[in-house]
């Protein structure tokens, strides 16, 4: 079939035969199939969708674009975690030492990504040294010899996705669940996973507004999972607000040392205790969730998980003394409140309103070619449930250049909402699919 | 709103300011808004559809895109002809004469397109010395001295709508009503008509299936014509076989002056008076359709209809002679009977099959770059409703070039379906929508 006969095939609706997916995908790679018609049939995916055996077949034509890493050389169950993203989210930071501490190997490749703030790669960069550009041969060894190693993408693999991402981003067809499903899959499996645990986060700051379709997102992605041989659970998870109390990027890291000595605050450890554990259960390092949960505690305890985070900095070409002395981490040079204008109590934080405040201090990037600045962010002080009079610290900020330092204000004074009471609770976890 | 907001506004169905369609347009003829991006938002119109307002703001952008001609120094009504197209279609070869014999003015810019069998200018160019690429300056001066000018494309009217059909083309978004609607009604606006007659062909062999697609194109274009200040006239004629005898360049020009002299057969004259009488009462060249058909057939007997014909030709650079004697036109070398092989009915003929033999011949291009024959092509010595004998020449075949003619034959044979009695007789024109 031509390409033109291919997206009209899709366009009407009919389904389209593996090998017909895998030339126009390999078509598109080669550049037979052009940047217009990829977007034409992206745009038709959007409105027709793809059935169970077409997303199989797209998602196999992606992550074989590329190498695919087998991991066979590190003994044990290979498990990652993806986030759907969300702002303050520094699970992977305490998860992947957790999660090693207790004999799970750990590989994470991450994207980069253009958000508000930054992503785990920024994160980890904000640790004096630490690199994230290592070679595929050195990750196959950390991997293998520290059990856990967290790099960026390589244009190795599935570079498919990454034309494909790049092009879907400027053509409005980000939002489009096997789209996302199969591109989140093809790069999860091309760094050489058995198992994945998914944290797709539900609310109106996250990138799934609801729980249907987080629901479909999810079960999308376990369907894939499944027909590729890999097992896959997801949690979905509500995000009304930024996670613990950290946005920014050595911020974060700090938060996320914290709680693995157990001082973090509670939604941000549950989270990553909750994830953990699932990962525990796919390595076959716990025989159930409690099981796992009191493995964790132990690694906590012992200290064991934060010698793990330690070990993996070290590996990576990072100063671990940062890990054990916080106060090695780039700061910012001076901090300001921000205030509450009116009393009452917290009933919402817009993550995404403060991720973009964030990014104006220089947290994250507006453009690619943007210099993150580790030092800065901001600690909420103020969380959802919590009172506050006129004149409370609902934000200290971390600053470097206050030039735009007012318009920082008037953010998070709007993203901050203020009702006369608590709003009800809502637990962390919504649903657990597998 | 920058591109890829407007792609999405669309795509999530919700409806576009026409200054946002003006600037997505002229971005798109800049380059600032690119094919990748086009091509998403064409497949978005596709399954969203352009309300009336949205399609006016479309149809103004494309056709402000380039030049539009004011052909007000000549006086009268300016009314064209547009058909969605068909094998053996040759209506613009006698209706622009006889309408500019009966004093409409006739500006007709066509397209040369890649159809199975040549377009009006490749009918056109089998007259000795035909020119269809004459500059508008000229085009401007005929309408206005001769009463009627046939030209191609150029590439001042319409820029936009040349740049995206080539995109359509290619991205299955070709078969999409409201930019087919928008595409045709720029480039005849900017051609300078005042008012437009559409022949939208229905059937199997036509580009519209179905009379509820008909009619909706059709209305489509009724409606931009309003929105626009020209009236527009719809006929909805039927297509389940070609119009008249002849496919093929020269037989066609051939049986058009046959039209004109009363000698053509009855379903090709009914259409061409069917549509040159509403144009002569949209140009007030007449008081009702039938005051223009005594008028349209006065001019035929009288023989102005051809002698407009021939004066269009000598002042387009052809060779008027070919005219009154049409043995002056390009003729093959051989002609080949092409029989029955059962006995019965024609029930129905394939246009698509026989325009598909016709270009195997020599008298269609299947790439651009190929050079038409005029001489050669078909002529249907059985139609619909005819009974046939075994051995009963159905089509006498004009050939250059005999070495597919074994493949010819069986096209010929397979499009030709045979029954046991005669159908019942369709009307030709289903519709008038106005």
């Amino acid at each position: 079939m031509r390409p033109y006969e291919v997206i009209k095939a899709k366009r009407d609706g009919r389904a389209l035969e593996p090998a017909v997916i895998r030339a126009f995908i390999d078509g598109y790679v080669k550049g037979d199939v052009t940047d217009y018609q990829m977007s034409a049939m992206t745009m038709a995916i959007f409105f027709r969708g793809l059935d169970a055996k077409e997303l199989g077949a797209w998602t196999r034509a992606m992550l074989e674009s590329g190498e695919v890493l087998d991991l066979s050389e590190t003994p044990g169950v290979k498990v990652d975690k993806h986030s759907t993203g969300g702002v303050g989210d520094k699970v992977s930071l305490s998860l992947a030492p957790l999660a090693a501490a207790c004999g799970v190997p750990v590989p994470m490749i991450s994207g980069r990504g253009l958000g508000h703030t930054g992503g785990t790669l920024d994160k980890l960069e904000s640790i004096p040294g630490f690199r994230v550009d290592l070679s595929i041969a050195d990750y196959r060894r950390l991997v293998k010899d520290v059990g856990a190693c967290l790099i960026g993408q390589t244009a190795t693999l599935a570079p498919a996705d990454k034309k494909l991402y790049a092009l879907r981003d400027v053509t409005a067809t980000v939002d489009c669940i096997p789209l996302i499903a199969s591109s989140i899959m093809s790069k999860k499996i091309a760094e050489g996973i058995d198992a994945l645990v998914l944290d797709v986060k539900v609310g109106s700051g996250a990138f799934m507004k609801t729980l249907d379709d987080a629901r479909t997102l999810a079960r999308t992605m376990i369907g894939i999972g499944s027909e590729m041989g890999k097992t896959v659970v997801a949690l979905l998870t509500d995000m009304d607000q930024p996670l613990g109390r950290t946005v920014g990027n050595a911020l974060e890291v700090k938060e996320a040392v914290e709680m693995l000595r157990g001082e973090a605050p509670a939604d941000y450890t549950e989270l990553t205790l909750a994830l953990t554990a699932e990962m525990l259960v796919l390595g076959k390092r716990a025989s159930s969730l409690d099981d796992a949960r009191s493995r964790l505690a132990a690694a906590m305890k012992s200290g064991a998980a934060e010698k793990k985070l330690a070990e993996i900095v070290k590996s990576q070409g990072g100063d671990p003394a940062a890990i054990a002395d916080l106060s090695r981490l780039p700061k910012a040079k001076q901090t300001i409140a921000i205030t509450a204008e009116r009393a009452g109590c917290v009933i919402g934080i817009d993550s995404e309103a403060i991720g973009l405040a964030a990014m104006l201090l220089g947290a994250g990037r507006e453009k690619t070619s943007d210099v993150i600045d580790p030092g800065v962010g901001f600690v909420l002080e103020k969380k959802v449930g919590d009172p506050v009079s006129v004149g409370t610290t609902m934000v200290t900020a971390h600053v470097n250049d206050d030039r735009r330092f007012a318009e920082v204000t008037e953010r998070v004074r709007r993203a901050y909402q203020i009702g006369p009471a608590a709003p009800p609770r809502k637990p962390l976890v919504l649903e657990r699919l597998s």
